[in-house]
């Protein structure tokens, strides 16, 4: 006797899509990869001969594999621009949702996702957070929750990818969002989280200002390589968010959160291994090349909770409506960075000139 | 289409039997864990409810579960006591094995295991040291094989346990064969397979000191809760190994090896997360309890490369005969820590008095 | 035959005074403290038992003491408010000044300190921001200025002190000009050490936030007890700031410069000494209790170093026009975390409209 | 009004020589150097032309020094060889001394030092074991001795000094007494200090192995550049040590002191700063890249509180006797990894031939 399984499809087989299929492929249980679908050839044919021999349907066109017999569940990993447009027909489809963040780089259309979930209140639909999974993450938040470091006031949190020198970053950089929705994201994400701020985000300023320490280019897409802000609650909290593109040894995310009693720190020294090597010159610690290295196990963690909540009919572990809340504040940001704007927010969260306050 | 599947039985549904059972059934994409068995009515009952429904058949005997149609592979996890017997029968019935660590308390017994596996070249037969397939030993020992420290001279490495408080400790070492042959085996093994003495394990001598600093009761089996020893390689290379029993942080297991060149060292600041916490009287960062916490990962890579090696017909990764090689220097150190004398071992490996040499 | 010694006088025996009196009593070679004052009769009790038997003179009044026979230098380590003056009245009596920081609480106060100092070119004038002269600020300078890093562009600070429940920190602020004149200064005085803006600090603006966590009072004096900024250097490079005053753990000052091609962290752990402890709850390390703990060997090496200066007639290690753009950035900081305005600042450095601009 | 300063002479200007020379001329508020004495003309001629215009006077003849007028104190900081010599005379003459370690090679020898001391009760006579005034080595010490750790019961400890490629370690090695007697001699005290057998060491056994590595000239004068030893204490405790002589990155001084409630590691990961770079390869610590870089506070340290047990007529702060209980043990360690035996110590702390027990 077999248990029932998750039916799931991947649209988009880039390098997330690759990931997020093979995890369906292998690391859940409870869950089997029947279909996925991509518009590039290349994609398609590494699917078809990774995947295809145990029976993994390829398709070319998203809408075919959306009718796919059986099928459960769709995996959105394709570009973020479509991210908003796939989510809904799959919706509207009847399929249950896990939607790689953000959703789109503004609020008013991740919004439309939002509302399109509204209408089927019987499909799990979700944006994946990576880091609301991480192990490292979830202990920090149990400390805090249980009180352990009295009422958290402060959260600073960075993302900061290795350099590629590629040049990459220039035409990535031209459907991101920029760095602070396509980065930093995360952290104003967490910042929600560990302020418990995911309902109702009662954010009152932000600020941020931004570099081009190694890319002038990405000036033409009004982003930049180096980007700090800040963001003012309204109830007295405030949070400092960095991101970067341009770490020499590896991927550096880091996180505190600062409470009235303690403090917690997550993975303030980043290392790749459990490896010191002692050499002329001194000790020294491989650190991770990328947020894969550092993250994969909290991906797989994703994926098979996203599989249990389908099948069990529980709640999404991350609510959908703190992936708007995300990408406000993160849009905000960027547009004080690029403006040199102080942006404010009035009591409704939506952005007002400071006079309205 | 489905890809053939290794179908695997596991005998022993002890601690480590529900463990490697679970892997199995979860963890190896390529493997079907197809039946266990346990002369434990308890651990059956377990079964039943966890893996029962998913069409897992739970055998009260070993030698049944070995009739088990269709069965390729057999996962020794039972008592110490009968993993060579045990092995044995299986290898008899033509199934592939991977036996928990030791294969057996003397090497004269593992040796019969080896006998055994020479007799049916066909089957892979494979004792589970789990270190072996941890991620951070196998990036140092790559760093090592690619000349990073130049050539290993000196190896140093500890197993130290959490303080089981409950007395359990005293009735285990009834048939654990010792500290050294329960624990320090995986350093031993660790140390001949960082200086490449897995084959044929040229041991000059061996010494050791042990004491009861929390269970005095452990003397009445000849054993001990804290013990070092030293060994001594034939061509110019020197081990030191502790073990213990009474950790009050939790699992601390430590290695490092020392070359002419640097020096590698994995794990020595154990941690169990990338949190740390400030309060007051300090900075704060948890230890692993125990064994698994730390290895778990590992013990999932065993399973998955075992599985592999039967389906590809490829080499195991670990050979059979280092198992003896360990036992035998194992079982040298806990004779030595109770005799108080040095153990000299002649050319051809066996233990000598020194006038012989 | 003895070396000429500097003959040195202390102003003010409070916390910081005391440990500069000791500080040129005991540990620097080459000075003599002979004199000290203080208005507080407690303080001068302590002076008279500690210092009166080894010959120091005790004096209730400054200027009394300027009038000390063989005067050489003064240390000026008095209340914050008194600063300017007594070093503008220790310069026009002759003697070379070590002023504490911060000159003034403001920029212009600060200037008529430089601007004394500029009447008499042959004395030695310098304010003390001691993490210029820290071994591991240091260390990490001189590998930055040889390259290592590439261009430095992100400068991230931080200043945390340990909670004081004692209330002390509301009637501190009264008179402190602010945590981001008390604290912050010395980060911004680090980010233009490490910017090379020393001569001639280019800002483009700055933004700050600011909460009351734990001391709602200092809100009546216009501070805060958590607060972080963002400073715009005009040529490309951004730094954050972060000051706390309620650190569960202790004293919690950390630094990183990222260039182009690495990174440089000062202190990202901090740890009051070497020893770790295991027990149950884990792996623990102590942490300064409080800036003296951190940096004692900074001020030590503070006075040696100004003593040096003096004796040998070398530049004084830090540049006393630091000092006025220092506190320049940090008052704006201020203003803006209380104003909720960002802060421009036009081509002369000067505070500016942004229409101005 | 000046206090009365102990007037001091060091013999020997080498390497420590020197260092102490300076400690004493720069250190000590309460020491005054006033003679130094070295049969080296290249060494006085740096004596002369450092410490000669302060007005100490430099001796060729160490017995020429000893009738300095006034002196109080010698510090003997020539070669081991001298040690015992030169230290005997000194109390012949009626001056209190801090002798460098060990006091000689031998016990033997050793003891006619503390038979010396033992004729004049009223001189200060230390040997400078200069760990126990390492601040780390101290808060380690005194959290064990609150108990913070249970019964001490497993003692780990190791001296490991960077590569000296120069050869020099070979020349050193005929007159050094051993790597055991030169190196673990630290570990060795640090043992008998933290399990409080300082005044009546009761070892049961010692074995020990070692290798030449590096420098297989070693073998002419009986030693080692890889070292391993095991010491077996009467009552239930155990201790591990290991020196090298060819560790790549630097000093690499660690302690672990196991307790039946909790561990105390000192230094367990060596860093020369608080500075870390990230840098293609990973975070990069420097190591101190000798002893020096280690221990210089423990060194001035030492100074200052003989000086103090010479003015106040307190206790030295280490008991001379136990530089003879370390060598007794260092010297046994050596002889064990020489002969291979493993050497047994009888009840009255001589050694026997087990038969004899």
């Amino acid at each position: 006797m077999a248990l029932r399984k998750l039916q799931v499809g991947v649209a988009g087989l880039g390098r997330m899509g690759k990931r997020h299929a093979l995890n369906f492929f292998q690391s859940v249980p409870r869950a089997e990869l029947v279909a996925v679908s991509s518009p590039d050839a290349e994609e398609r044919e590494w699917a078809s001969k990774t995947l295809g021999p145990s029976g993994v349907t390829v398709y070319e066109s998203y809408d075919a594999m959306l009718q796919h017999k059986g099928l459960d569940a769709v995996c959105v990993a394709s570009a973020t621009t479509v991210h908003a447009s796939q989510a809904i027909k799959a919706i509207e489809a009847g399929k249950n949702v896990l939607c790689e963040k953000p959703l789109a780089t503004t609020a008013k259309v991740s919004q439309t996702v939002v509302d399109a979930a509204a209408t089927r209140p019987d499909l799990k639909v979700m944006c994946g957070f990576s880091r609301r999974f991480d192990e490292h993450y979830r202990n920090a938040h149990a400390k805090m929750s249980r009180g352990d470091i009295g009422r958290p006031s402060v959260f600073r949190s960075q993302t900061c990818d290795m350099l590629d020198p590629s040049g990459f970053l220039v035409a990535y950089a031209e459907f991101s969002g920029g760095i602070f929705v396509d980065c930093s994201i995360h952290d104003v994400d967490l910042a929600l989280w560990f302020f418990r701020e995911e309902d109702d985000a009662k954010v009152r300023s932000v600020s941020a200002v931004g570099i081009t320490a190694v890319e002038p280019g990405l000036c033409r897409y009004d982003d930049r390589d180096n980007a700090m802000g800040l963001v003012e609650f309204a109830d007295g909290r405030i949070a400092h968010l960095y991101s970067s593109r341009m770490m020499a040894a590896g991927q550096d995310d880091a996180t505190e959160i600062i409470g009235t009693r303690g403090k917690l720190s997550v993975n303030s020294l980043p290392a790749a291994n459990l490896v010191r090597v002692y050499e002329a010159g001194g000790m020294r610690q491989e650190v991770p090349q990328n947020y894969w290295d550092r993250f994969k196990n909290a991906f797989a963690r994703e994926a098979v909770e996203f599989t249990d909540c389908c099948l069990d009919d529980t709640e999404v572990p991350v609510k959908l409506t703190t992936a708007v809340a995300a990408v406000r504040i993160a849009a905000a940001l960027q547009q004080s960075m690029i403006t040199g704007e102080k942006i404010w927010f009035n009591q409704l969260g939506q952005q007002a000139i400071k006079a309205q306050l």
